[in-house]
């Protein structure tokens, strides 16, 4: 299990959500209210939107507490779109290409949950991924594959319907697994200028996700940063969050 | 603050210590029982003898509980006297030089506490060092220069004088700085053949230190690494505990 | 392209071939003579075999030459049977879990060359894994594949055979892609008693191979570590080396 | 020896300077046309002004020409003054705090050369340092300690002096510690508006040193980053060169 945020807005130093906030992503990575595991020290990434239409993408294996330079990196960088992911492994290796987000031209990808049995299941799902997919699979975590996966679905033309065929055909090959382990997935997706964000789960414990909504930006936390009371909306189970830029953020069921 | 083990006896595979019991150094890396700090996970080190008089060392920066080397050189490298230590920083950078034990020659050094405002102490302290070892230092923390430290106060001659004679000046510096943080040191010193534990602070706080003799082994730990009762004694302050190939272990007022 | 020993006979350091010679490993990850590219600094591998069937194994993305930890263990861990490896990566992430030797049971592999278009060939390679070893690929290397299909071709029965019908299927892959790059392979491969080294090539151009046999041991190197005449035997083209315990080194044509 | 580079002038992506030219600095970490030695893998810089005064800065122990981040800050973070440095260690060790550039406050300091017999005159050049840097020292290069002895010798009231003052102190201090080894530096100092570029050595061998001054842009670099004759302009011995936004290049002997 991991932690994540996605900011849409007004322009900000990332460091005002990775390390100012009490509970900041920096200090989930060493303590987390919310997550399964309380430590989420496998690595971290910080990917950006700035002047160009592909994102840029720091990914490293230290724990986000210790890391000098995401430290520089989120007080120097301004963007008024990141995401930023730590990371807890489920079982695959600590390298920076098993770190989020995962990034593919304009998209970038971050994920939350795991695919249950994974190993079961993983030729049968790599064996849909388009050639040059295949070719560009860097890691072996379930979170890049879920990733390739979208392209493969769509993603390009239609990213709700994407996603919905997605976290079918994974439930679907789960339960075809024989697996009695539960497919469970809080997610975020952006072309740069939409987040998508989903909660789901094929048993009754999706991982927690919550966003704020404010009249400069929109934020999607896997647990909210401070304890304000009333400032975080908790996402419902099977449901996907759409955020555009000048939008109101709006929900819809999986 | 840190966490750390010292065997000596029968050789072993260290992952019978760092990886296999309940609370073994690996499990004190995500989330250790006794510590100031409950995650202990800014890089590790360990420390063996095995065919020669100088000890080998691997040092990482990454958490314990994920470095595959670790893993494997624990499982791979059979020793009858290692030392392995987990950091939690408590200021200086995540740096393999920054990583416990250190070395020099045919020694051994390891440490969990903290000099009270270093800072303000580093200058004066580090003034004292030999040449070679002045020369020598690569790394920036407190514990490094206390093992340098006792080199200048004749560890080769003499290792309790050396080992009475740092502790004193650094806490006689710390009184002089006008610190009202304390100086605490639970460490650990070999040459090889003969370990040296200390428990001592400056204050009525110093970090816990266990330790259990049997007939195969002696074992010296931050904290317990199983809950059976009655198996581990714990070091009373201000004392320094000697254990000898062949003899029992004793304990000296510092 | 690569470099890489294999070395088996009498107890040695492995400093004595990794850092000792003129020409040694880490001078030749700085600078080699013969390889295709002249720097071998996308990481190294030292596999070894000691008080266990399973080897111990040491991987690291840092060039050879300035990794403190590969110093320190090549000269305190003694074998009478080690592997090591200098990269040069011909596209894929510098990685740990990129870097060679790549293990599975009791059995090291290392490898220099290159399959041509890599992949064009990879998802149809990739489909003839076992399931055990399709989910446990965890990097992205054409090497790491070669090992894995060694096993599908049961390298635990018979490796000779095992290795020919490897090297005939990339081949015939290779071909069958429509690409016009050759697939290169200097191997080696090991059980814990017996080396098997193979120079291949689909085309003219197989990586530089030699060996040398004394009464205490048996090397195998991509190029000599010294400048020493005579004393370094070239393996042929498409030729297997067989290195046995108390056995004369045999040849085989592949 | 290192290798580096200082750009100021329009803003533009890193990238064009770091990975597209014939010789970019990505080439030289490889192979050096100009430098003693021909790679430079022993870690590397970037740092950059970008909306704050102070830089922000990104450094690692990889080789430059494999470090995935680095490709994509180059080619995401857009800025008008920016310092990349990769480094080939002289002796200390390879760790993220004794890569360049270096910083403080507002300041950015890079460095290729040598103190001659650095470890004899260590202890009494860091006696200069004020408190706070010396309390600051997270490394230990000649680099770092160079940097530090700038804030001594005024820096913050006068740039210029502080260089003179600063070299003549270490060339002082070599030939007073009787070593016949020469103190080299090519080195680039900023505040994030003016840059300080100096060629200096106390033998008749300073390291090379390149200038380009365009209406766009001004670029300082150890070693010319493409071919075309009669672009580059050799920065004398002992001499250092001044660029000010809106200025002409001047330069000044030492």
């Amino acid at each position: 299990m991991c932690r994540w945020l996605a900011y849409s807005g007004s322009p900000i130093f990332p460091e005002d959500l990775i390390f100012t906030p009490d509970n900041s992503l920096a200090a989930q990575s060493l303590h987390s209210c919310k997550a399964k595991v309380s430590v989420n020290g496998d690595g971290f990434g910080l990917g950006w939107y700035g002047e160009r239409d592909v994102p840029g993408v720091y990914r490293e294996v230290l724990p986000a507490w210790s890391d000098c330079n995401l430290r520089s990196l989120a007080s120097s960088i301004r963007s008024g779109h990141f995401f930023a992911h730590i990371r807890a492994s489920t079982g695959t290796a600590t390298s920076r290409r098993n770190c989020h987000p995962f990034t593919y031209g304009k998209w970038l990808f971050m994920h939350n949950g795991q695919i249950g049995d994974y190993e079961l299941q993983r030729r049968r799902l790599e064996a849909l991924l388009h050639d040059d997919l295949y070719a560009r699979r860097e890691g072996s975590t379930d979170s890049e594959l879920i990733f390739y996966l979208l392209f493969h679905f769509g993603l390009e033309e239609n990213p709700l319907k994407a996603l919905r065929a997605t976290l079918e055909e994974v439930a679907r090959s789960t339960e075809a697994s024989g697996s009695r382990k539960p497919f469970r997935c809080t997610a975020a997706l952006t072309d740069g200028r939409t987040n998508y964000a989903v909660r789901f789960s094929t048993d009754a414990h999706p991982p927690s996700l919550f966003w704020q909504e404010r009249s400069e930006h929109t934020l999607i936390v896997s647990e909210p940063l401070d304890t304000a009371v009333g400032e975080w909306q908790q996402v419902p189970a099977s449901t996907v969050l759409v955020t555009d830029p000048g939008n109101k953020v709006r929900t819809e069921a999986l």
